[in-house]
């Protein structure tokens, strides 16, 4: 009997017959800015989950664990259960969208040295960036956890950098999400895809990632198919 | 020859005959909410000026250096001539303003411990908050300058909170700013007033503070005014 546990912008999470295994639905939906913008876009579900997978699956091979067991079916996947961490963990290897604004850094400068940031996830909010003081105060981490988050996210990034860069592709920025497993283990969750990450290429600095959607810049399936196209993944064309 | 080096939102700064010393005058303007809120408030200048003087005499005190010098007229002070770090240091003990806003904690949350928060000083892109990576890549501190900020920024609140305690005063928050000396010490520098802290009464928690002015709640001169007779300097009746 699987039960709707909780339903999010882009994914619908179920129970399974396992307690500690969850099934997570990516939908069509695509959303910006905080929500303001929404569309639904076929097949966009069904590429993040492919996606996704493959690059839980390529994490793994590197020796980094996340909460991915394996795909089921084109949008589906089933993962460990977690307690999701409210923080947002952005990794920057070049300036672009909200750091730019934010800090009056040209799009595109390449960054001295990868930058780790903290927003706390929370709609209502707009995703405030956080210090680790605000962290520590607010008691969604420890410090020792929050030393924790931050070497997984440049890990993963060191990972992440090296693999698209053999797939023609710029990693410039990408937001992680963690959880903690029933024996309070922190591991990746969420999920890795154009939605949450934004992908250049790497001769033409064409944007293969969710400002396409953002910006309206063309089709946000070819983007994604795009991308899928350089992992390997099943295309639909 | 006494020349106009520099002109801010609420002070002027001159050359003096010694190139090592510069005059600062405060003027009687108020501004707030990034210079979009602006009036001329009579008094205001020298209120500033002797309560900045008063409370850098009393760091001296304490042991905490800082660049001033000497009062020297009601609305002049000699000051060391420093490099401006381009940073607001803001120090918090109960949420407020900004933070409550920000974070949605309730104002008037007494916070676990004080928290050190840096901001750009940048007008246009108004005042950012950066974290540590943000001050690297941008090139406005080192990794070791960040940490003596801090620590200073925390010595003075220490000071400073037991001191207005003594007065009948809760201190909610303030802003600090630093600079170098032409020797690259980092010294205290800018103001402390009513300006640039939230000043709450002890019993009543009745602001002291600017927020009399953001937020017009009664007579700002009214209010300075009684923070300096608290402080003991001279009043105008």
């Amino acid at each position: 009997m699987k039960e709707l546990l909780y339903e999010g912008k882009a994914k619908r999470i179920y129970t399974t017959e396992n307690e500690q295994i969850v099934l997570v639905e990516y939908k069509d939906s695509a959303t910006a800015f905080n929500g303001e913008k929404k569309a639904n876009i076929t097949g966009k579900g069904r590429l993040n989950n492919e996606i996704t997978s493959l690059l839980f699956l390529q994490l793994k091979e590197a020796g980094i664990d996340s909460h991915f067991i394996e795909q089921v079916s084109e949008t589906e996947q089933l993962v460990k259960k977690v307690t999701i961490i409210p923080l947002e963990t952005v990794v920057r290897n070049v300036a672009a969208g909200s750091f730019s604004k934010r800090l009056g850094v040209e799009e595109g400068k390449e960054l001295t040295a990868p930058i780790v940031e903290f927003y706390l996830k929370n709609d209502e909010l707009g995703d405030p960036l956080l210090t680790n003081d605000h962290i520590l105060e607010l008691n969604l981490a420890t410090a020792e956890e929050i030393a924790v988050l931050r070497e997984k996210a440049l890990k993963i990034n060191t990972v992440l950098l090296s693999f698209f860069d053999g797939l023609g592709i710029r990693l410039i920025d990408f937001k992680l999400e963690f959880g903690k497993d029933n024996q309070g283990q922190i591991l990746l969750a969420d999920e890795i895809s154009p939605d949450t990450c934004r992908f250049w290429d790497k001769n033409t600095n064409e944007k293969l990632d969710k400002d396409v959607f953002r910006r309206d810049l063309g089709n946000l399936t070819d983007a994604y198919e795009n991308i899928l196209a350089r992992l390997g993944g099943h295309q639909h064309v």
